[in-house]
């Protein structure tokens, strides 16, 4: 595939980190929240090996924050997400389905809970605070709604708990998956979670303070050493062999939650007030018509710039490719795919055209791994 | 400045028209609404020059629309914008700033009254559809929220009015600016705008059948072969000399319409129900303490990628510049900025640092030309 540069202007955002990353080798960059997000340092499957030997920290501040404070936030925060956050607990983080009142998806956040009134969306690609904003005007909710300055760094890789038990104490590596406490960087306070867009553990440093910040991306990078450290980026064989799907990718505003298998987000049996609520009752009983699913292709490569249609024996459309790699692991192309119910079995195979050649593939369950 | 490569990917979506334009030899990319939009096709001086004097054919699909039907859609669209448009007419075009409650912009879109209770808000870059679907939600309003398959293109430039009278006959150049109608072409009808993102004047094809548009667009070169008609994108020397301003990078969601120069849309006097209303008011009676304005800087050359200090004498920020580029006509960098009241005065002067080396430059009116 041909490449294309990346026209920058203040409205594709840099973050503190894209001048260190820059000259750190950055190949290429995606946009994310208006802001750039790197996407490969070189080969991706070096990347990929390295990634699940060792230790990456990621400029990943593209996953920006909508910051939901007052009285009247868990209210707000509650009728955003279909999951159920009525025993939801300071110091947690959530991952929260956004659904709108069509019963399709807006976003599928991790939300962190700071406070009993103060809150974090840490978003996918789209813009929630704008949702956000309609909604507490339309239903006069007292809150105040800002994107606050945090730029997040991820340590993702089995070594990443070594680096950071380094760094920041043997405290940190106690942390249970999705919590989050505060801690010390020579002096500076720095919320930390254990979390990450990675299925290889990890952490993600959500910061506040740039300057410290960027001594911490210096800092992590200088302890690192002795474990391999390297920059890095969400990876698409990791994230594809993992399942961890993508908004805008995989799902967007034209899917419902149980069409991308969120269906334990969706607490239709419980007392709490969300959007959609009705819609996805109704769809849940009628039963859904597509899902999303795990595909694996007969194919040694593929670059998928859009949606990509699969087929039966009779050439009828039998499903829609919307992510795709070459996986080392199963040497083959694995991707994920909206298919259609008449072949949700799995192993049920299909056909695709890839390069105007026609290869068969298979369907599968997710995660691949 | 090095050049990165833009990742592809389905959430990255592509146009009707890209891989037209791929072969046409577009050079690099910017993310606009979730979409490619073309930045270049080859130096951005050559093609000013020729858009100045010829005509072109531009992949505009990332200008998407969001549609409000329904008994409710005036309602709502009124409330979306402080631009009194009680006495909007079916056929025309409406620049309308869309704001929230805090009295900041959202968005700058050009609204189409497509009919009493239809509407095609045309948005520059932020998801304005959830901003929509949030309000309609909260003020249970009866109305239905899509985006619709649209995909525009542009003909721009002096030639262009040649160029769309050969194609669609002499019924199309008595549109008046900002109005719209539909034209045929080989049985197919389209809603055609005498609008456009230049100065040079101009149309906008909302194409919703996609297979007559990419016709449409092959024989657009076809036709316009005798008008030296080029492939081309919005120009980045073109619009700041006409003052065009683009969301996120003149302005933003932190931003103010008084702070834009948009007085002329904020209808405070008028009897119409907007977001912010009380809130503008307010800020227009204390007077805002900073405003975007025209910059010269004696230099040859500037890339910007984000927001850059501009300083007084004595090292105080006066301003901040956010759009910047050479310009050929004015022989030195041009820009747009926000500056503080302090040195709202045309000719005031200001110290700039571009690559290491101090620069001075003048403040004056938008737009240059």
């Amino acid at each position: 595939m041909k490449n294309f540069s990346i026209a920058k202007s203040r409205r594709i955002r840099s973050t503190p980190y894209t001048s260190r990353i820059e000259k750190q080798g950055v190949t290429a960059y995606t946009i994310y929240n208006h802001m750039l997000l790197p996407a490969a340092f070189g080969p991706i499957e070096d990347s990929y090996h390295h990634l699940k030997a060792h230790v990456q920290v990621w400029d990943v501040a593209a996953e920006r924050q909508v910051e939901i404070s007052g009285k009247d936030s868990a209210k707000l925060i509650q009728l955003m997400t279909c999951r159920d956050l009525s025993k939801s607990k300071v110091g947690r983080c959530y991952y929260c389905p956004i659904i709108d009142d069509t019963g399709n998806l807006v976003n599928d956040p991790v939300v962190l809970k700071l406070d009993e009134n103060k809150w974090w969306i840490s978003i996918a690609d789209s813009d929630v605070i704008f949702f956000a904003k309609g909604l507490a005007s339309g239903n006069r909710f007292d809150v105040k709604i800002i994107e606050p300055n945090v730029d997040i760094m991820a340590i993702q890789g089995p070594k990443s708990f070594s680096l950071m038990e380094k760094v920041f104490g043997k405290k940190i590596i106690e942390l249970n998956f999705f919590g989050f406490d505060y801690f010390d960087f020579k002096g500076t306070k720095h919320l930390i979670a254990r979390s990450g867009w990675s299925k290889q553990g990890g952490f993600e440093v959500y910061v506040q303070s740039t300057s410290s910040g960027q001594k911490l991306y210096d800092h992590l990078f200088e302890a690192g050493k002795e474990f391999n450290v390297k920059p890095g980026c969400p990876n698409l064989i990791e994230r594809i062999e993992g399942a961890l799907l993508s908004y805008g990718n995989d799902f967007d505003n034209n899917d419902n939650p149980f069409e991308c298998g969120f269906d334990q987000y969706v607490a239709l049996d419980s007392e709490v007030n969300f959007l959609g609520k009705e819609k996805l009752r109704k769809i849940k009983l009628e039963g859904v018509q597509k899902k999303l699913m795990g595909v694996k292709i007969d194919a040694k490569e593929i670059s998928l710039t859009g949606s990509k249609d699969v087929f039966d024996d009779n050439n009828n459309v039998v499903g829609e490719l919307r992510s795709a790699i070459y996986s080392p692991h199963f040497k083959k192309v694995i991707g994920i795919a909206m298919i259609k119910k008449s072949h949700w079995q799995s192993s049920q195979s299909f056909k695709i055209e890839i390069n105007d050649n026609s290869f068969s593939g298979n369907v599968c369950d997710l995660p691949f791994i």
